[in-house]
């Protein structure tokens, strides 16, 4: 592919390919407001929902690819820059031996929950703490599979932008709503939610297959290791439970979200 | 902790510790039969479980813990190996920076098909071509957890053994019998199967919340990537699908058999 707007980079030493390399650390992901989202499938779907890289890099694998012309004159009529690079530069920004051939850099899209609508849809996901980005990734995925209307992030948790999360949501982080509050902006906003908010505890009595679901349903799931506070289990109408019948005592926090997502659904 | 069985490595050189590094790699673990699984519980867990660990290595910070005492002992009275060593060599063994502070080497515990008992669970998986450690590992877990009776490999999988799938199991695997079978052997065994075989397929037209279950219950799951193979797809009783109602379309696979292990429990 050969177009006026396209530079080429061979050297890691690049200002760019650094800004790029350094959105694997939080701290320079929140500088720059910036996340990389790997996968020319996926900055192609970004693409169709609205969303235009600041950044699109190829390797020399990917030039002959019909969808790359079209991200890629997208991409510079949008005012991002195209940059073809070497194999060697996709490895270290990807940091994979086996990197996708195409990197794209967009611009963060966390929302407030002031600007939520209930009525959106049916089910509606919030999780605290979480602290895996794969559990979150792929809780993302679900989400968006299973037609919710977005996740919360409650309190301190791990960033929905970072690169392993990302990966985990296969593109849904562009179809998904992502909104961000503190515990307490959570619990005087729940005080308004019109459906049902339902807590997952192991500790709870009610099966999760006999709660008062109403929709809109909010699904409230807690920290990996610690579950809910009481002080968010309390706001729940009810607190439910998986049932465990083997050795194990839990589930993975992404897997218990999916079973409670299909069953408020 | 001083006892007379306890020998001190802090050679990389070492030749346990060489072995204990090799299993990482795939044919290693095959070529020696032996497994790696990390942390004081869940060795402690296998040792309830009736597993004593071949090779048991700890780290100078977990020397004073009396669980560890008590593993220590009876794996030297099993005829297993104790050793203390350094921290970087816990590092290396583990490949990580924080690694557990107890590493335990155990024999694989594969199963033959023919030895499952259908009538000891209501429900049972079985995965053809499951390619990553990750959700092998956690869906090893969600079936412990469910009470399934065990989960049946079929075809080329991953290997359940590995250190990533092990990790992922969070010591499920040592409540959770494996069972492994050529796709051809899958297919006569399943002749007798005396409960209903359900096969999820994302082209399917049966949702998966009416099919009609009939315990034992078998699930069945095709490969992350093509999902089931025709050949498995219809000697199923039912095909179900998960419905698809937002962007992405299908679920990660560990997801996908959570979701289906508990509508059929």
């Amino acid at each position: 592919m050969t177009a006026s707007f396209i530079r080429e980079i061979t050297s890691l030493a690049n200002e760019t390919v650094k800004m790029v390399r350094s959105l694997h650390l939080r701290k320079d992901r929140e500088a720059s407001g910036l996340f990389l989202a790997e996968g020319l499938k996926i900055a192609t779907e970004a693409m169709q929902l609205g969303y235009a890289p600041q950044v699109l890099m190829f390797g020399p694998d990917a030039t002959a690819h019909p969808l790359l012309q079209q991200l890629a004159r997208h991409t510079s009529e949008q005012g991002g820059e195209v940059i073809q690079v070497t194999r060697d530069i996709l490895e270290k920004v990807s940091r994979r031996d086996n990197p996708q051939m195409v990197v794209a850099i967009f611009h963060q899209f966390y929302r407030e929950l002031s600007s939520l609508q209930p009525d959106d849809a049916t089910c509606w996901v919030a999780l605290q703490a979480v602290r895996d980005p794969g559990n979150l990734g792929t809780i993302v995925r679900t989400a968006d599979a299973a037609g919710c209307g977005g996740v919360i992030l409650v309190g301190d948790c791990c960033d929905a932008f970072s690169v392993e999360a990302v990966r985990a949501t296969m593109g849904s982080i562009f179809a998904t709503p992502i909104y961000r509050a503190t515990v307490s902006e959570f619990i005087s906003w729940r005080a308004h939610w019109p459906g049902a908010v339902i807590g997952t505890l192991l500790s709870a009595t009610e099966d999760f297959r006999t709660a008062p679901y109403r929709a809109p349903n909010l699904i409230l799931m807690g920290n990996e290791q610690q579950g809910l506070p009481a002080e968010l289990a309390n706001l729940c109408d009810v607190n439910v439970k998986i049932p465990m019948r083997g050795r194990a005592d839990s589930l993975n926090l992404s897997i218990a979200t999916g079973v409670m997502i299909y069953a408020a659904t």
